[in-house]
This record gives structure tokens, sequence and C-alpha cells, in this order.
């Protein structure tokens, strides 16, 4: 079934996008369908990413026992605020490359990428807007407000990841606020507008809000994980390694409020790639990874627990927990 | 009225932005209060500038013989997206002062100042939908797609600003389509979306629109005679003209399409400060400067015609009218 809803992911997307074609303004048009993964080089699926987010809307909707189609500009709009979010991303971490390709503002410089960022912001409010085509206004100002009530919720999580840069005082408390706008509230609100849209009851879409929020938190726990413990960040790759990046993931808050030396050793100074095998067996003898490996396991019962109270029916909801595993055992 | 009407929209937009207000966030919101001329070191009226564009949604609305109380949530909308543009501009621009204070980007840095600039347009979005506590959905989707219309026109505007720094072959008739996305556009939203909330027949509420629109016009080639041969850019802060800042406004690209010795003198490379006066003059010589008065005599002329045409009513519609002129006739 998913193979079947991406070509209409990407179809939808690219209609939003031709929104920006005219002639005077084709090369801007061009920067959004390069980050979006269709012109330039390295185009293709790799650098498109894996549309997780629209998927999840269709599927949520389809699992209420709704037709998915009409529901089609509302995942183009959660796929362009995560990709607004990106770009936006990539010049705030000085990133240079995403996905293996030179990102936005390495290729067309800062000014152009902020401007780039921002229409895909706004192409994913016209995008929502487009629900008016199928949908009561009464719908469609609810699945408006839900989108952006959770984009607050992004900028608020990528203030505090850029201001915890700042500060040598981090606590465990302090990853989840982050992690909630970062990673959980664009999943909860995939999750939410697609049972809104399946016309699920509103215990329903409170269930599926809340699969979409623990999905998220799971989802990004697994990845700190894999940021510091999987192939790449170990081996060949070492300096993609959270470590080396500094960045303020659930093990490494673990390991600082351990105060051990772990804490000791990133207090002096960023770690360097050829020490990240031994300080990432130092943290684990500290015990952070079995702390987020137990932290990733709730997680995701969590999460699955939600799933099953909202009832999701039919091969989409066979798909929806497929989709779910492959998300959260990406090792398997 | 329209002193009465200024405390409600301040109190309006410090409530759309308290939406930032908790805890964790406060330096966020410190940042936006501070943009918008509430917080900080020279807080005041001057920083926070006029707000001319909730005053023409607000004015539209109560010409049309409506109240324009529950229409303030779309007029937070307006001054926030016009807001979220200038933290924006100033990042791309590279300019240190706004208003005479420090930018948020020279303040709080770049990534942070994106970031304060995302939010900014969040906050618009979240406040457009606000209308429905007083609208009908149907309402408030026209008004939320209007706005959003505008602002990939906005983007569109600044696109074309951008890039046309890095080209010497511009023609005056590359002049339109930037200054449509980047001022008319919001403004030509102002009147339309006050129209619409005025309850304005829809031959009045595209009267409103076109009346935005060329207003927009018209101010904006007023701004650009000032640029040149205001009194500040030709005395003392002589630094502030567009001659200096390379700006692509009407009587530079007017005087480049004559090829005489103004062309000549641009094509040389960036005009200092001591030669302002100079090349002001060259300029005015060549005819670029009656051109472009000729030019806002005339959109001024077809805005009034528009707004004639829509049929303002009451004090509202005086204080409209009143408002035309003070920012069309700005040296009177």
């Amino acid at each position: 079934m998913i193979n079947d809803l991406l070509p209409h992911i990407e179809t939808e997307l690219q209609k939003q996008i031709a929104r920006l074609d005219p002639a005077r303004t084709r090369l801007f048009h061009e920067m959004l369908t390069y980050h979006m993964g269709w012109t330039g080089e390295g185009a293709g699926p790799e650098a498109a990413g894996k549309r997780i987010r629209p998927l999840l809307v269709l599927l949520t909707c389809a699992a209420c026992d709704a037709d998915w189609k009409p529901a089609l500009p509302a995942a183009a709009a959660v796929e362009l605020v995560h990709n607004f979010s990106l770009v936006h991303d990539d010049i705030q971490d000085n990133s240079p490359k995403r996905r293996g390709r030179a990102t936005v503002w390495t290729k067309w410089g800062v000014p152009m990428a902020i401007n780039a960022g921002d229409a895909l912001f706004v192409l994913s409010n016209q995008a929502i807007m487009d629900l008016a085509q199928s949908y009561p206004a009464s719908t469609v100002v609810r699945a408006a407000t839900i989108l952006h009530d959770i984009c607050l919720d992004l900028t608020r999580g990528q203030f505090l990841d850029m201001s915890y840069e700042q500060r040598n005082d981090l606590k465990l408390e302090d990853y989840w606020p982050m992690i909630a706008g970062k990673t959980s509230a664009l999943l909860s609100a995939c999750t939410q507008i697609g049972a809104l849209l399946g016309n699920a009851s509103e215990k329903e879409e409170e269930s599926y809000r809340q699969f979409g929020h623990h999905l998220g938190l799971a989802f990004q726990v697994e990845d700190d994980i894999l940021g510091i413990w999987g192939n790449e960040a170990i081996t060949g790759k070492s300096a993609a390694s959270d470590l080396v990046e500094g960045k303020n993931s659930l093990p490494i808050l673990y390991g600082l409020g351990k105060r051990g030396r772990f804490a000791e050793r990133w207090a002096k100074g960023p770690i360097k790639a050829g020490e990240v095998t031994a300080v990432a067996a130092l943290l684990d003898e500290e015990g952070a990874r079995s702390y987020a490996s137990e932290i990733a396991r709730e997680e995701t019962e969590i999460a699955l627990a939600f799933l099953e109270h909202a009832n999701p029916r039919g091969e989409a909801g066979a798909e929806l927990l497929k989709l779910t595993n492959k998300l959260l055992k990406r090792k398997q």
C-alpha cells in the first residue's frame, strides 16, 4: 500500500511547489525542487527521503476507514513543514551536506536559503488550506490550527536546542521539552490530522495524537542511541558521531548527569574522531546505553498501546503498525 | 480614531506573542518582544513602528460599517507577517540596525534570528486562525487563504530583490514584479481582509484589494524617491542613500535604462558617501526624479479612485483617506 501512496504524495508535493514556477522565479522554484530531491545532482529517492510524515497522515486517515485521496494536501503540508525546518536547520547548524548532497545554503548562499525555507513554509500553509476543496471549512480550520500549533512547538524546540549549545549545566529533564518540539510535535500532528480527516471519534483522534507523540519520542531516542553506538557512528564515518558533533542527545545528557569520567572528559572540550570508540565505551559502562534503550522500549510500548487503542482498521491499519515497527527497530 | 485603535492593536499583538512565554523559552519570547519594540534598549513607539498594516485592516473593516474589534486577530496577523519578513530581511541584507536599534541577528546571532523570524510567521498563522472565535469557518478559510497567497508573493519579491543584486542587465520592467511582492502584496491583503471581515460585497472587496495594491506601489515609489532625494539621503546620513546601498529602486533602474552618464558611473562600482549629492543630481538631470514622481502621482490617483469606488463610510472611511494621504505625501 505504501508503494501505491508514495507516487501520489510526490505528485501532490510537486503540485504544491509548482505555485512558485512562473518565468521570473524559475531559479527559486529550482531551489525547492533540488531540496525536495527531484532535480539537480544526486536527485532521486535517496535524496527525497522516506516521506514518513505524509505516509503517517494518509495511513492514519485510511485506517479510520476513510478515503485517503482528499487528505493528500494535508500530507503535502506536513512534509513541506518538515522540509522548511530542514532548510533552516542546515543553516543554523552550519551543515554542508544533507542526505549526501550539498545543502541549499551551500549551493545558493544563506540569504537565498532563508527565503527558500520561508517559501516551503508558505507552501505548507497553502497546502493545508487546499483541504477546503474536499472538507467542510470547520475541518480545515481545525487541521490548520493543529498544524500551526505544532509549528510553534517546532520553533520552541529549535530555540532550546540552540540555547543548550551555550550551556554546561544541562540536566536530563532538559531533554524532553526539546525533543517534544523538534521531533514529536510534527509526528503527533500527522497522526492527529490523519484521524481528523478520517472522521475519527474524538477519543480515537486523541489516541492517534498520543500515538504520534510517543512514536516521535521513541524514534528520537533510538536515533540518539544509533548516533553513538550505531555502525556509522562507531566505524568509518566516526565524524558523524553525536559525540563529535556535541549533540544534546539523551545518552550524553545521562552521562553528564552521572558526573563520572565521561562528564569529566566532556568538560575538557570537543571529542575528536579518534576518541569516539573509547568515549562511546565509557558512556556505555556508565549506563547511558542501557538507560536510553530502556526509555526507548518504554516509549515504544506506550506508542503501540495508543495505536491499539485507536483501533486502526483494514490494510492501512496493518501498514501503520508495520511502518511503526520499521521506524522503531531500524537495525532489524 | 487611530489613537483609539493603536492600544488595541498592541494588546492583541502582545497576546499573540505571549504564546511563546513559558518558563524555558522566556529568552525566545524576549527576542520577539524586543523586535516588536516593547522591551530592551530603545523600546517605545519609535521602535515599534507605525502599525500601518493593522490599521488598514481595522479601518477598512470599520469603513464597511462593521465592528472592528473581532477583526483584531487579523490585524495582528498582518503585522506579524510584516515583522517576520523584517527579521529575515535584516539577516539577508546584513543590516546591523533597524529603527535605530540593533537588529535581532546582531544581538542574538543569525541562527537564533532565523528561528525568531520563523516564530513570528507561525504566530501570524495562529493569529489568523483566531478569527474562528468570531467569524464563520468559511470566512476564516478565505482570510487565511488571502494571507497565505500574498506570503508566497512576499518570498517571490524577496527572491527577485536578492537575485537582482547579481545582475547588471536590469530593466525598468524588472522593478514591478519585485515591488508587487515586497510591498504591495501585504497591503492589498490588509485592505482585502478588512473588507472581507467587514462583510463587504464582492465588488467592494475587490476595490479595497486594488486600493491596497496601488497604495503599496505609490508608497514604494515615494519611498524610492526619498531614498535618493529625501533630506536624510542627501544630507547628514548620506550612507543611508539608496545610491550607496545599491538598491534596485525605480529611479536607479530608470537611470540605468538611459545608458547615460549615471549608468556609466554605476557600472564602475559602489557609489561612495561623498559622491551622493553629485550622483543624485546627475540622476535628476537624466529625468529619473520626474519620471518616478509622475509614476507615484499616477499610482496615487489609481489608489484613490479604487478607494472612492469601494465607498468607505463613516469616521473610519474618513480616517482611511487621511491615513492614505499621510502615507503618500509624507514630506508634507
